[in-house]
Protein backbone atom coordinates (compact mmCIF):
# COMPACT_ATOMS: atom_id res chain seq x y z
CA UNK A 1 0.00 0.00 0.00
CA UNK A 2 1.30 3.28 -0.47
CA UNK A 3 2.41 5.44 1.62
CA UNK A 4 0.07 8.40 0.79
CA UNK A 5 -2.80 5.95 0.27
CA UNK A 6 -5.78 7.83 3.21
CA UNK A 7 -7.91 5.50 5.30
CA UNK A 8 -9.82 8.73 6.19
CA UNK A 9 -13.65 8.08 6.59
CA UNK A 10 -16.46 8.87 7.58
CA UNK A 11 -14.57 11.76 9.27
CA UNK A 12 -13.44 9.00 12.35
CA UNK A 13 -10.63 10.91 14.65
CA UNK A 14 -8.58 7.17 14.45
CA UNK A 15 -8.31 7.01 11.33
CA UNK A 16 -7.22 10.92 10.95
CA UNK A 17 -4.76 10.27 13.17
CA UNK A 18 -3.82 7.26 12.07
CA UNK A 19 -2.96 9.04 8.23
CA UNK A 20 -0.62 11.11 10.15
CA UNK A 21 1.65 8.66 12.76
CA UNK A 22 0.83 5.22 11.58
CA UNK A 23 4.08 4.51 9.72
CA UNK A 24 6.86 3.13 11.74
CA UNK A 25 9.05 5.62 12.28
CA UNK A 26 6.84 8.46 12.71
CA UNK A 27 6.19 7.75 16.36
CA UNK A 28 9.94 7.08 17.33
CA UNK A 29 10.96 10.81 15.90
CA UNK A 30 8.42 12.12 17.81
CA UNK A 31 9.67 9.90 20.90
CA UNK A 32 12.70 11.55 20.24
CA UNK A 33 11.97 14.64 20.05
CA UNK A 34 9.87 14.41 23.01
CA UNK A 35 13.43 14.86 24.81
CA UNK A 36 14.66 17.92 22.89
CA UNK A 37 15.00 19.40 19.67
CA UNK A 38 17.43 17.27 17.75
CA UNK A 39 19.38 18.10 14.90
CA UNK A 40 18.56 15.48 11.29
CA UNK A 41 22.12 13.64 12.36
CA UNK A 42 21.46 13.28 15.85
CA UNK A 43 17.82 11.70 14.90
CA UNK A 44 19.38 9.73 12.17
CA UNK A 45 21.81 8.10 14.88
CA UNK A 46 18.84 7.55 17.35
CA UNK A 47 16.61 5.60 14.70
CA UNK A 48 19.13 2.93 13.48
CA UNK A 49 18.12 1.74 10.21
CA UNK A 50 16.44 4.84 8.64
CA UNK A 51 17.91 5.89 5.87
CA UNK A 52 18.36 9.83 5.06
CA UNK A 53 16.04 9.75 2.39
CA UNK A 54 13.17 8.12 4.63
CA UNK A 55 14.14 10.55 7.81
CA UNK A 56 14.01 13.64 5.44
CA UNK A 57 10.40 12.66 4.04
CA UNK A 58 8.71 12.03 7.45
CA UNK A 59 10.40 15.05 9.01
CA UNK A 60 8.76 17.38 5.98
CA UNK A 61 5.68 15.51 6.57
CA UNK A 62 5.48 16.22 10.13
CA UNK A 63 6.67 20.02 9.16
CA UNK A 64 3.74 20.32 6.44
CA UNK A 65 1.46 18.50 9.24
CA UNK A 66 2.57 21.66 11.85
CA UNK A 67 3.41 18.83 14.15
CA UNK A 68 7.26 19.57 14.55
CA UNK A 69 9.23 22.48 13.79
CA UNK A 70 12.65 23.15 12.05
CA UNK A 71 14.69 26.32 12.87
CA UNK A 72 17.45 27.43 11.18
CA UNK A 73 20.09 28.67 13.49
CA UNK A 74 22.67 31.69 11.15
CA UNK A 75 25.67 29.87 12.35
CA UNK A 76 28.99 28.96 10.39
CA UNK A 77 27.95 26.29 9.32
CA UNK A 78 24.33 26.77 9.62
CA UNK A 79 22.32 24.97 12.75
CA UNK A 80 19.15 23.15 12.12
CA UNK A 81 17.06 21.69 14.76
CA UNK A 82 13.95 20.15 14.92
CA UNK A 83 11.62 20.38 17.46
CA UNK A 84 7.42 19.39 18.73
CA UNK A 85 5.06 22.01 18.13
CA UNK A 86 2.11 22.33 20.52
CA UNK A 87 0.21 19.91 18.35
CA UNK A 88 3.45 17.89 18.50
CA UNK A 89 3.08 17.83 22.37
CA UNK A 90 -0.52 16.68 22.46
CA UNK A 91 0.40 13.50 20.49
CA UNK A 92 3.17 12.60 23.43
CA UNK A 93 -0.48 10.65 25.43
CA UNK A 94 -0.53 8.39 22.30
CA UNK A 95 3.20 7.77 22.43
CA UNK A 96 2.99 7.18 26.25
CA UNK A 97 0.00 4.61 25.72
CA UNK A 98 2.31 3.06 23.12
CA UNK A 99 4.88 2.54 25.56
CA UNK A 100 2.69 1.32 28.23
CA UNK A 101 1.34 -1.53 25.70
CA UNK A 102 4.95 -2.33 24.59
CA UNK A 103 6.45 -2.65 28.62
CA UNK A 104 3.23 -4.84 29.51
CA UNK A 105 2.73 -7.31 26.18
CA UNK A 106 5.60 -7.39 24.34
CA UNK A 107 8.45 -7.08 26.73
CA UNK A 108 9.49 -10.60 26.35
CA UNK A 109 9.66 -10.53 22.31
CA UNK A 110 12.99 -10.88 21.06
CA UNK A 111 14.09 -7.86 19.32
CA UNK A 112 15.42 -7.57 16.34
CA UNK B 1 9.83 0.58 3.36
CA UNK B 2 8.78 -2.78 3.21
CA UNK B 3 5.65 -4.07 5.69
CA UNK B 4 8.07 -6.42 7.66
CA UNK B 5 10.88 -3.98 8.02
CA UNK B 6 11.52 -4.21 11.49
CA UNK B 7 12.13 -1.05 13.38
CA UNK B 8 12.76 -2.46 16.94
CA UNK B 9 15.71 -1.23 18.72
CA UNK B 10 17.09 -0.65 21.96
CA UNK B 11 14.25 -2.53 23.44
CA UNK B 12 12.45 0.29 23.33
CA UNK B 13 8.67 -0.64 23.78
CA UNK B 14 7.32 2.57 21.43
CA UNK B 15 8.86 0.94 18.74
CA UNK B 16 7.87 -3.02 19.60
CA UNK B 17 4.20 -1.49 19.65
CA UNK B 18 5.41 0.57 16.34
CA UNK B 19 6.05 -2.47 14.60
CA UNK B 20 2.73 -4.25 15.66
CA UNK B 21 0.18 -1.30 15.06
CA UNK B 22 1.77 0.97 12.83
CA UNK B 23 0.34 0.41 9.40
CA UNK B 24 -2.73 2.50 8.24
CA UNK B 25 -5.78 -0.34 8.59
CA UNK B 26 -4.72 -1.90 11.51
CA UNK B 27 -5.78 1.11 14.39
CA UNK B 28 -9.33 1.23 12.43
CA UNK B 29 -9.84 -2.78 13.05
CA UNK B 30 -8.76 -2.39 16.28
CA UNK B 31 -11.12 0.42 16.50
CA UNK B 32 -13.87 -2.00 15.12
CA UNK B 33 -13.36 -5.13 17.36
CA UNK B 34 -13.69 -2.84 20.44
CA UNK B 35 -17.34 -2.50 20.10
CA UNK B 36 -18.32 -6.33 19.46
CA UNK B 37 -16.83 -9.41 17.28
CA UNK B 38 -16.88 -9.45 13.73
CA UNK B 39 -16.94 -11.69 10.93
CA UNK B 40 -14.37 -10.76 7.89
CA UNK B 41 -17.11 -9.32 5.53
CA UNK B 42 -18.66 -6.91 8.68
CA UNK B 43 -15.09 -5.51 8.81
CA UNK B 44 -14.17 -5.18 4.99
CA UNK B 45 -17.52 -2.82 5.04
CA UNK B 46 -16.59 -1.07 7.49
CA UNK B 47 -13.00 -0.54 7.05
CA UNK B 48 -14.16 1.12 3.69
CA UNK B 49 -11.51 0.73 0.66
CA UNK B 50 -9.37 -1.66 2.12
CA UNK B 51 -8.93 -4.81 -0.20
CA UNK B 52 -9.79 -8.88 0.85
CA UNK B 53 -6.17 -9.20 0.42
CA UNK B 54 -5.01 -6.22 2.93
CA UNK B 55 -7.60 -7.23 5.57
CA UNK B 56 -6.63 -11.09 5.29
CA UNK B 57 -2.98 -10.05 6.12
CA UNK B 58 -3.61 -7.74 8.79
CA UNK B 59 -6.06 -9.87 10.47
CA UNK B 60 -3.34 -12.79 10.10
CA UNK B 61 -0.85 -10.51 11.93
CA UNK B 62 -2.83 -9.45 14.44
CA UNK B 63 -4.04 -13.35 15.14
CA UNK B 64 -0.37 -14.51 15.02
CA UNK B 65 0.36 -11.42 17.87
CA UNK B 66 -2.48 -13.07 19.70
CA UNK B 67 -3.95 -9.39 19.46
CA UNK B 68 -7.27 -10.90 17.95
CA UNK B 69 -8.76 -14.33 17.86
CA UNK B 70 -10.55 -15.83 15.20
CA UNK B 71 -13.54 -18.34 16.01
CA UNK B 72 -15.09 -20.64 13.41
CA UNK B 73 -18.98 -21.20 14.51
CA UNK B 74 -19.98 -24.68 12.81
CA UNK B 75 -23.01 -23.66 11.18
CA UNK B 76 -24.00 -24.52 7.56
CA UNK B 77 -22.52 -22.06 5.81
CA UNK B 78 -19.82 -22.05 8.68
CA UNK B 79 -19.59 -18.41 10.20
CA UNK B 80 -16.41 -16.75 11.10
CA UNK B 81 -15.76 -14.47 13.58
CA UNK B 82 -12.97 -12.07 14.85
CA UNK B 83 -12.46 -10.62 18.41
CA UNK B 84 -10.05 -8.99 20.38
CA UNK B 85 -8.24 -10.92 23.33
CA UNK B 86 -7.22 -9.76 26.42
CA UNK B 87 -3.83 -8.60 24.63
CA UNK B 88 -5.99 -6.86 21.78
CA UNK B 89 -8.02 -5.13 24.52
CA UNK B 90 -4.64 -3.86 25.94
CA UNK B 91 -4.45 -1.75 22.85
CA UNK B 92 -7.43 0.55 23.49
CA UNK B 93 -5.74 3.26 25.41
CA UNK B 94 -3.60 3.43 22.64
CA UNK B 95 -6.92 3.60 20.32
CA UNK B 96 -8.39 6.29 22.53
CA UNK B 97 -5.60 8.63 22.61
CA UNK B 98 -5.42 8.82 19.19
CA UNK B 99 -9.04 9.41 19.20
CA UNK B 100 -8.52 12.41 21.86
CA UNK B 101 -5.50 13.95 19.45
CA UNK B 102 -7.58 13.17 16.11
CA UNK B 103 -10.87 15.02 17.91
CA UNK B 104 -8.88 18.00 19.03
CA UNK B 105 -6.12 18.76 16.15
CA UNK B 106 -7.48 17.03 13.23
CA UNK B 107 -11.02 18.29 13.45
CA UNK B 108 -11.22 20.48 10.63
CA UNK B 109 -8.88 18.65 8.28
CA UNK B 110 -10.44 17.58 5.24
CA UNK B 111 -11.13 14.04 4.92
CA UNK B 112 -10.77 12.25 1.85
Amino acid sequence: MAETQSVNQDGCPVARTADLISNKWTPLIIRDLAKREMRFSELERSLKGISPKTLSERLKRLEDSTVIERTCYPEVPPRVEYQLTEKGHALLPVIDSMREFGKVWLADEECD
